[in-house]
């Protein structure tokens, strides 16, 4: 018999709609589409050969560690060589922090929102922001404040009007670099006056780092957590990007205090992380070059970003603007004051084309918005130059 | 910086300590202690060279499936897979349900709970019942009731009682075969009972069935899924105990309406379980032979729980009394009343054996319990023999 749930379900899950990102996937995955729509990494980054050495050696050297129930704090040689190349390649110093492998960042989102957040509490995200974020938050009965950015990153003025009416806030979501689904990164300075607002009011810093070493062009700029002097940072990174995302392997990196709570909440949740995929990473980052690999996706994001801006600045009307990131994997369009791009996509779709709309990013999901992102990670060159150039007629047909 | 974060913590996560069986394994898992405090299976039951095989045909046929991004309802073949052999073992037919991999069983507790439940709204459980998935629900802040068991399960009259008193009670959870910690199974009346209070109620059971497939004596009884006309149950399976804890592989079946919002849920929580692990469980389940398999771990728990049994006919003294399971891998001791099992773990730690202390397994925590648990599954002959010999040793010196 099928049950009517409706009246069964939680208040704070009722709110939540299935992720448009992925319905919008099932359209864009159809082969006569070229889609902008996803978030995916490029399969060709992926080191086959090397994992398939590293599984073969761990199933013949320690494979009951690897087939066994683990801890919940993360396999401790795992632990050790993120650290490792925390400190030498960020800055990121262990001092009082701790670190706790996770089942993807998604999850130190989830996490860091049981362990922090009543209902009712206040999140501060950038406006746009990542959805499966901001959907974490909403499963939580968090209100979100969006605070809008401008080319430095988010607006510090707004932030700090923000938190001083709203005495709720708990927690100020971001994406400092190459951010989802804007493509900017926060400056230097902005990154100060970030911390030393947060410091101000109290606030812990959420700090999602998933793109971070996929820079190519311009200087790095040093994290939040590299910055943090005083214990505000909850810092997630990510072997999405830059390894395998199907293997669902992040960390948080964090006070200690912080860290004891998020592991009691991950044993309530998954127990512990899968321990042959932290054994793999950890083969991967200590006997392999895993900066020889991101060096290789760095090219190929590279070669596809420039070439979708040099196609964009061809086939766009002058009306439509876009950022440029030095890095990362999203550019993001912005169309006329008062067009509706979820319509836009609509009509893209007909024409074999897939982006993502605005509103799908910001706070008030339906509210229209006139910009739209593009992805560039995993489409060959032809697809981006006859997608962009369908797309720039679909434009200049309108603005 | 050390923060202070005790003014931080969300109250939901207050009152979750870490799980006390965890701090006894720090103790339990040194060299010198005979542990009977484990839950974990016997790791000569794991598949090692068939994984070996299966990984190296994976990353050589398909590694860009294996290591991308996948979706929330989880690898479609194995889904196929895991539908199969619930239909044809277990007589669990799709009709109105569906059905989510998720990341081990602890996740299905967990996905279930922040779909259905409200803060303040109750769950029953057996008294006792597993740690893990009480405190999952208790991160929730759900109110919990302990319902009492004897050898046919859980006591329906004060089930009835119990929903006809507290109108806020959403969930029944249950273990109904081979439950933890007391290794009984819920008889094949008491489950048509449960089902017809739970539609009178019209509240939802929660199924939880890790060690279903582990019986080593006596006949299989129905899961309460394959007996749900109504869409009551949410069921939950697990790889854990037949395959692998490590890869955190489970999958839950419910109706469709609670499944799509599981999905939403799974979304905002870890986006999708390892797809790698997922390929791997399905070459097992399609490739080779997993009923082997089984019976395999079936001997190995049947013989380790009559040897363990025999013994502690032998060395308990006649006021000790205790379940003897037709499978799984506990058994439940009750001493007499006004023991308080915690006090007794210490002194049973000093002669280097384990246990886990009754209380761990109770609503009400802090209150003494006068029962202990006993794991089997991993300790070879000699420690069995060896460990219950001392436990004898001591419980004679008292009872």
């Amino acid at each position: 018999m099928l049950r009517d749930f409706d009246n069964l379900v939680s208040e704070k899950m009722k709110g939540v709609k299935a992720s448009a990102i992925r319905e919008i996937f099932k359209v864009a995955g159809k082969p006569d589409v070229i889609s902008f729509a996803g978030g995916l990494p490029a399969p060709e980054s992926f080191p086959v050969d090397a994992i398939k050495k590293i599984c073969d050696d761990i199933l013949s050297a320690d494979p009951i560690t690897a087939l066994q129930y683990g801890i919940s704090e993360g396999y401790m040689p795992l632990r050790e060589a993120i650290w490792d190349r925390l400190t030498n390649k960020f800055g990121i110093k262990r001092e009082d922090d701790e670190l706790i492998v996770v089942s993807g960042s998604q999850q130190g989102m989830d996490l860091t929102a049981k362990v922090l957040l009543n209902e009712g509490d206040g999140v501060i995200c950038e406006e746009p922001s990542f959805i499966g974020s901001l959907n974490t938050f909403r499963t939580y009965n968090a209100k979100l404040y969006g605070v809008p950015m401008d080319e430095f990153g988010m607006k510090m003025d707004v932030l700090e009007k923000t938190l001083a009416e709203n005495k709720n806030i708990k927690l100020i979501y971001t994406i400092p670099t190459f951010q989802n689904p804007s493509g900017i990164t926060m400056t230097l300075e902005r990154r100060k006056e970030l911390l030393s607002i947060a410091k101000k009011y109290n606030v812990t810093i959420l700090e999602d780092n998933p793109y971070g070493e996929l820079r190519f062009s311009g200087e790095d700029v040093p994290t939040l957590k590299a910055l943090d002097t005083d214990g505000l940072v909850i810092y997630v990174g990510s072997f999405s990007k830059v390894f395998s995302p199907g293997l669902r392997l992040a960390y948080v990196v964090a006070n200690r205090g912080i860290i004891d709570k998020l592991v009691v909440g991950k044993q309530a949740t998954d127990v512990h992380t899968n321990v042959f995929a932290q054994m793999i990473a950890h083969k991967y980052l200590t006997e392999y070059n895993i900066d020889e690999s991101i060096e290789n996706s760095r090219k190929i994001y590279s070669h596809r970003c420039s070439l979708m801006l040099s196609c964009m600045d061809e086939c766009f009307p002058k009306s439509v603007t876009y950022t440029r990131p030095d890095g990362g994997i999203f550019i993001w369009a912005t169309t006329p004051e008062g067009t509706d791009t979820l319509k836009l996509m609509g009509e893209a779709i007909e024409k074999k084309v897939a982006f993502v709309p605005g509103n799908t990013f910001m706070t008030d999901i339906d509210a229209p918005s006139n910009s739209f992102r593009l992805n560039y990670s995993t489409m060959p060159d032809e697809k981006i130059i006859k997608g962009i150039s369908i797309l720039g007629d679909l434009l200049k047909s309108k603005f």
